[in-house]
């Protein structure tokens, strides 16, 4: 009797946490095929090396690095050096989410301690606190692996295998790495400041489902993000002013009045930064954070 | 020292049931996501009530069962009911992989049970063949699940309670069900004859993939496809002429010379499809089976 009960706890435990990885995995999904999104690859734009089906191909390679966030068998750092590993073996068109991961990783973890929907906010921010230098430097692999462009974290640059070392001499950890970049990195910020900006495109995204239902949702979520914050990928890949304007246009849409007249700015937007190659790939990161957000809270569509 | 070997033994089965798993998983997001795959969604063409999204969630959602599957947890009818209550949890879209599992299942078990990718065919024989009188039964309500249009199968209305006993009384396995369906049915002659159009599609997709890549690789063969075999859910839809007409277009489009003039073609024959409602839902499950095979065998892209 007492072992039948402890099977079912188990098989419970299990439900729930392969529960919480189908829902990291369906918001990257949803987030890809959002369309458009102005600048990033969705279901009806590719880029020349990385396309639509890559995201696809990683989003599914990804699966049990999820569950096992989901049930804290590593730290975050190697969950996401593990994630971008399993990521890259699944498909061939380079880097795919590593800012995703480094949003959902420690959702996922956060939300395997879970007991209802409504800690999921508390539980993230003691998950990144609770991180260690262990954590900052498989961050650094997973970054070298990922061939990602960074600005370099104080006097630590991500690219340089040296960086490892001084980060283990100061004893940095990875929550103090994200602190450290948070002024000018809106992943680094959502780390150091309680995943603000996720929790609220959760919010809006909802807000928008029965209305508008959920491609639509998204990319309009999208632009309001994009309107607000400054896109980090842009400012690394170009300049501050060019982060800034594109934000600055994203907010002249929205206050369009017509929904239609919005739509139909939103797709010469897109055509428009497609062709400058600006891609506003950190809002898109916050978005798959919100989706997986909303999507543990159990809504459906 | 036994016991490491122990536990090393049984974490690679556990990577090479999330492997297969994943194989089946992302054959489903592919097969969706091609386009203009004609008179189907895709992710440029929704129906009214279901859409690209709902297809996406239903194969997030049915992970696990896939994972059972491929570790021959349950029988083949059982799995394929889960399939469908799971699938049906996680969207809102109605029926949306029903013939798609009904071939996966029996091919995700027989991998797992291959030592190579190799005996795939002769396994999913023997798997389709051992099916009991209880598959028989959980396939019959997988099918009221699911909500799918059929044609009686001999005496046995699948859409009647009744049948139930009767197949008890006769005896008969789901193989037998599959064996009587396979003169008119394109799901159940793979079941009977060796799931032969599978193997041939994993290989022509395969044989395209270096030229045209995957989205077009996908939707070339699946025009071989419709072009060779007179789609059952269009038979059932409409009829049995209806069905041959889409074929001999499928045929004509094909035998245009030009690469160019064959997607100018494909794309006026989507748009003609997709007015008339006709839509070849069981050549897409096929297409769906091949591209599991294909990604079994460890092709990628």
């Amino acid at each position: 009797m007492i072992l039948t009960g402890w099977n079912e706890t188990m098989e419970n435990i299990r439900i729930q946490i392969s529960r919480i990885a189908r829902c990291a995995q369906l918001a990257m999904l949803l987030e890809v095929s959002a369309t458009p999104k102005p600048g990033n690859i969705d279901r009806d734009h590719n880029y020349t090396d990385t396309r639509f089906e890559h995201f696809l191909a990683s989003a599914v390679g990804v699966y049990p690095v999820l569950e096992k966030a989901a049930s804290s068998k590593s730290g975050a750092g190697s969950l996401i050096h593990e994630a971008v590993i399993e990521s890259r073996r699944w498909q061939k068109g380079g880097n795919t989410h590593f800012g995703a991961f480094t949003l959902l990783i420690p959702l996922v973890i956060a939300a395997g301690k879970c007991e209802n929907t409504s800690c999921l906010k508390a539980q993230v921010k003691k998950v990144v606190r609770e991180t260690t230098v262990e954590d900052a430097v498989e961050f650094y692999r997973a970054f070298s692996e990922a061939g990602v462009k960074v600005k370099p974290v104080g006097q630590l640059d991500l690219g340089d295998a040296s960086s490892i070392d001084k980060t283990r001499e100061q004893g940095l950890t990875l929550f103090d790495l994200m602190e450290i970049s948070s002024g000018y990195d809106m992943i680094a910020e959502e780390w150091a400041h309680g995943f603000h900006k996720t929790f609220e495109c959760a919010a809006s995204i909802q807000d928008k489902l029965g209305r508008f239902g959920i491609n639509d949702a998204v990319v309009l979520t999208f632009m309001e993000i994009l309107s607000r914050h400054k896109d980090t990928f842009i400012q690394t890949k170009f300049n501050s002013e060019k982060a800034e304007q594109v934000s600055v246009k994203a907010n002249e849409i929205l206050n369009k009045g017509d929904i239609c007249e919005i739509r139909d700015a939103i797709h010469s937007f897109d055509e428009e930064l497609l062709k400058a190659g600006i891609n506003p790939g950190s809002t898109a990161d916050i978005i798959i954070a919100g989706l997986f957000v909303l999507l543990f809270e159990g809504v459906r569509f």
